[in-house]
């Protein structure tokens, strides 16, 4: 590229990336309200996750389009169109997150007058909260442009499959213990289903960080936590 | 564009469409192969399906990588830049439900041994052939270019929404009778609310033609079927 041109692609990427962070700012929040939000069953704040989620879609788009003229502009090679394919890939993921933590927050509503036991809310708890340290750690190796910590995001996730195998069958047990519990039971066994594919999405970023950085590719077996008979039953 | 680069671009583009057009091939097989399999509870036929997805896989990544360097050498405008735009998303809507069809081939797996009763099957069949057919409509709408076609598409997904929430009461009606009934359900829960995304995916798609043939988004609310008192205790 000429020097204007890498000057211009230089100023068009770091506004791409500035959204990019934008972006995990506002899922990053999501999913802590959405943490708080179950624990004490609170739908007012379920409603201002609820509310935060079409800025995420606006954002996404922005990114996507910038990108791809970036793209048809500056005509980008090796890592630097890597770069902002990147962006593309992350902001998709970003936006999907935000999805799935909104229809976290629509159970809570729906939810609405039947108090789920103490001990069932802290497993899911716990889970959420593994799954946001997971997507924490990935958007600081984008940023830091670290492949060593997106392979240990990427290694993780089988932490959280397991996990929602678990809660998976605390939740059969509950249900089956009295059908009145098994209207809120069902939609915690979607909320935990969302998050287990929060943690999904986080390590998606983590092979994109990956292979930003390093030009390759991490192997297409993923180490999932689901090879084992309790998953097959959990249907993962 | 010069005129061998129009040439070129022609080239290019036709084979991505290709490339769609073979991608939804297989996702519509599987669809299908999916509701036989349901409604036999075929774990032969389910393995199958699992078998045909990482083509896709193949394919949706093969679409991204050509699709991208089409828009760094030809520089498309306007609708031939909308064209190929088109094939990334709608290459990743095809590969998503690629994915919602292997989960539910999947959950036939895990349900292994304990069939469920006809009239749930037969909701959960009537339920699948309603996305096959919006999938397979959309596909069309697609191949011709049609962005009426498509707008039905888009209008009609609302239906599948309402199905779903029908199937939801009556899966948790069936819990509530019998234990026992539990841990099938459960499974077929996941199986409709991934149909029911696999509708939703068809409505992107709908959208992404939509733009494509007239340059014009349609509008943001889509008319679903979700906005009444029976989707919210789904979940909606």
């Amino acid at each position: 590229m000429a020097n204007h041109t890498v000057a211009a692609f230089d100023l068009e990427l770091k506004e791409l990336q500035r959204t990019i962070a934008a972006m995990g700012g506002i899922a990053e929040t999501m999913q802590s309200d959405a943490i708080d939000a179950l624990a004490k069953q609170d739908v007012r704040l379920a409603q201002k996750i609820i509310a935060a989620d079409p800025e995420l879609d606006r954002l996404q788009r922005d990114v996507e389009e910038k990108a791809i003229l970036t793209i048809a502009r500056r005509q980008p090679m090796a890592v630097d169109l890597r770069d902002v394919i990147a962006t593309i890939r992350i902001a998709n993921d970003l936006e999907r997150v935000g999805d799935l933590v909104k229809n976290i927050a629509k159970r809570i509503l729906a939810m609405d007058g039947q108090f789920p036991p103490p001990t069932l809310l802290a497993s899911i708890g716990r889970m959420s909260l593994m799954a946001l340290n997971q997507f924490k750690s990935v958007i600081d190796a984008y940023t830091q442009r670290d492949p060593q910590a997106a392979l240990a995001v990427w290694q993780r996730d089988g932490d959280i499959d397991n996990l929602y195998t678990s809660l998976f069958r605390e939740l059969l047990t509950y249900m089956m213990e009295d059908p009145r519990n098994i209207s809120f039971c069902t939609h915690l066994l979607f909320a935990a289903k969302n998050v287990e594919r929060i943690g999904d999405h986080a390590t998606n970023i983590a092979e994109t960080v990956y292979y930003l950085v390093t030009g390759e590719s991490l192997a297409v077996d993923r180490p999932r936590g689901d090879e084992n008979e309790l998953s097959a039953q959990a249907g993962e």
